[in-house]
């Protein structure tokens, strides 16, 4: 495989809470795989709405300050327990931070193949929001066959890989965004209806659409601020799962309506999911998901690439929100 | 039976919206059973909150203005598509309305059998109880084998009557109440732990009884106050199910919170549940809970009963609060 373990790699740490530019490029001791894990030398490294969010409470004593959530690269060592058949895979994989690096370790059991045909641009920016998207769809909410969603953040990372990989299972997809251009991006996704809210009431549109029924899921980005309008476009037994927090308001939701409707609020987080968990939807979505990715055409959405030294910059399009699916950043070996 | 139907009865109608005075005592035709009902000559009509938060809201074109939503008694009639063989049996029914009243209508789906042993008084107090303590725990809530519960309001109607049938069936059933003598008649009742919400922080008792993992199920009639400490007294994946809007004030929702417990907030409202499913409900009431009725002494808890000429009085006394179980009215033509 050519690749050498260096003692020291390159990587990005959150040196203090704040904007961007406390993101500042260290060398640091490659890290050696523990029982169980993987060590892969990093081709791509996905950002995520999480990054920022971490970068901006500064240093913590649970994760790492190293970020990133997701990585596509070559195993290049394994630890105790894991089989040597992994070495030399190409693989993408769900990492506990640490993503920013040319060198990072995951579980064995939250890596996956690279799916046939994609790029490690593509691989990297897929675990992380096919993760949620399996997670918060078929475990939290249980959708089942045939239901239809309403996702608000439609050319989010995650917006845009659900809208494809549920149109693809069957569901009717309707989604909300901020611009036009994004409407359109969502639409030629696969989404059965893409709305502006800027100029349209989606609970009202989501009704026409449905003749009165309203959606049976929605999955919310805005941490909040579509309560009321939630529980109106929502059909009866609908749930709705919160994936942000907001600004950390109290959620106001209409009781009585939702009473009314039996419907379901609640929400998930993916990053402190017991490890089992994260292993089972591993599974889960090698069954389900990379057929489609072959089968369907079913492939992350690039917005953008960085170096991995332009973290800073990366962080930057990320929070100034026109980016249409995923940010990812590359390293500087990248191998093909 | 030796029950002759007279073409006018005594009702107890609400004619403004008001408090107790506004029940008045009126003779009205006495009902015909349609298809797939029955006629019921009522002995006793179970006085619920609901009947109360209807008065308060007066004659509505929605519902008869008879309150009631449940009675016992015996058939005297049936409707096209009933058996023969309901005529004469001693039944108690979940009504629509109309229970306070000499002779009601039901579906024949929503009646059961007198359950061995149980009084008219008895009987009349079991159906509104049983469907909503089968419904939002089983149904809404899905609980499943060993899981703990929560109720707010546990001398309530619906609360003595959970406490028994849950405890029963295995589940560590804890409770809050609002006097010491409510705490100590749960305790009679089988709860595993009753609080005093006046003296008392429930989520931290809740969590130092659970070795700090919490209960599976909350069931709340508080309206909304709790929702902080519910969201705190909740384990992983705990469901939060409301049987009150409250002040119809929007629930706040501490989103972060729940989000990391993957808690569910829901809630149900029965009387416009769909036919089928109190249809599906009563079934499962006589397979599993009628059981446990002989064979368990489930039975409901009677704190007072009234005359049907005494309505105003019972609903006085149900907003007093000092109750303990069910008020009841009975019909002056009593059977035994
Ligand atoms: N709970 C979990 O486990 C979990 C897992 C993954 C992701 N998430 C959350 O899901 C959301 C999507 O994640 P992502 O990484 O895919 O993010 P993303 O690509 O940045 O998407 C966020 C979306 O929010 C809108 N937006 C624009 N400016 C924003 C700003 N300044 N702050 C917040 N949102 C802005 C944008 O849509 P419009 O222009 O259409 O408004 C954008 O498409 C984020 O809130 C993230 O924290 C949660
Ligand atoms: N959604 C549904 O389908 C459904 C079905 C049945 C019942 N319910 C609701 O569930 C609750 C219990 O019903 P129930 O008929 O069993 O009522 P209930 O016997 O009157 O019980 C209500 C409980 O609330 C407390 N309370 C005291 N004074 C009150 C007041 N002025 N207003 C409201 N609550 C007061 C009391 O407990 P403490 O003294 O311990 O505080 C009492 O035990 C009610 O809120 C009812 O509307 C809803």
């Amino acid at each position: 495989m050519g690749i050498d373990i260096p003692t020291l790699q390159a990587v990005i740490r959150i040196t203090a809470p704040g904007g961007p530019d406390v993101l500042s490029q260290f060398s640091a001791p490659t890290p050696h795989p523990k029982h169980g894990e993987v060590l892969i030398a990093v081709q791509a490294a996905g950002v995520n709405r999480h990054d920022c969010n971490q970068r901006r409470r500064g240093p913590s004593p649970e994760h790492s300050d190293v970020p990133g959530l997701e990585v596509a690269g070559l195993v290049v060592a394994v630890g105790h327990g894991v089989a040597p058949e992994w070495l030399g895979q190409r693989v993408c994989a769900l990492t506990d931070g640490g993503g920013y690096a040319q060198f990072a370790t995951a579980p064995a059991t939250h890596v996956l193949m690279v799916p046939e045909g994609l790029s490690w641009t593509e691989a990297a920016a897929l675990p992380e929001a096919a993760f949620t998207v399996w997670h918060n769809f078929f475990v939290v909410a249980r959708l089942a066959a045939g239901e239809s969603i309403l996702i608000h953040g439609g050319t989010s990372g995650v917006g845009t890989l659900a809208i494809q990989i549920l149109s693809a299972l069957g569901h009717p997809v309707f989604v909300t965004c901020g611009s036009g251009e994004k409407v359109a991006a969502a639409r030629r996704l696969g989404a059965t209806l893409a709305m502006d809210y800027r100029h349209e009431d989606f609970a009202d549109a989501v009704l026409v659409h449905t003749a009165g029924r309203g959606v049976d899921v929605i999955l919310d980005m805005s941490g909040g601020k579509y309560s009321a309008a939630n529980v109106k476009a929502l059909a009866r037994r609908g749930r709705i799962v919160h994936l942000s927090p907001g600004e950390d308001a109290a959620l106001q939701v209409p009781l009585r309506a939702l009473m009314a409707k039996e419907a379901v609020v609640t929400g998930s987080l993916l990053r402190p999911l017991p490890d089992a968990e994260k292993t089972a939807i591993a599974e889960r979505l090698g069954v389900v998901l990379w057929p489609l990715i072959s089968s369907r055409g079913v492939r992350p959405v690039i917005s953008q690439t960085f170096a991995l030294g332009q973290a800073q910059e990366a962080h930057r399009a990320m929070e100034e929100g026109h980016h249409i699916g995923k940010i990812v950043l590359t390293t500087a070996s990248s191998l093909t």
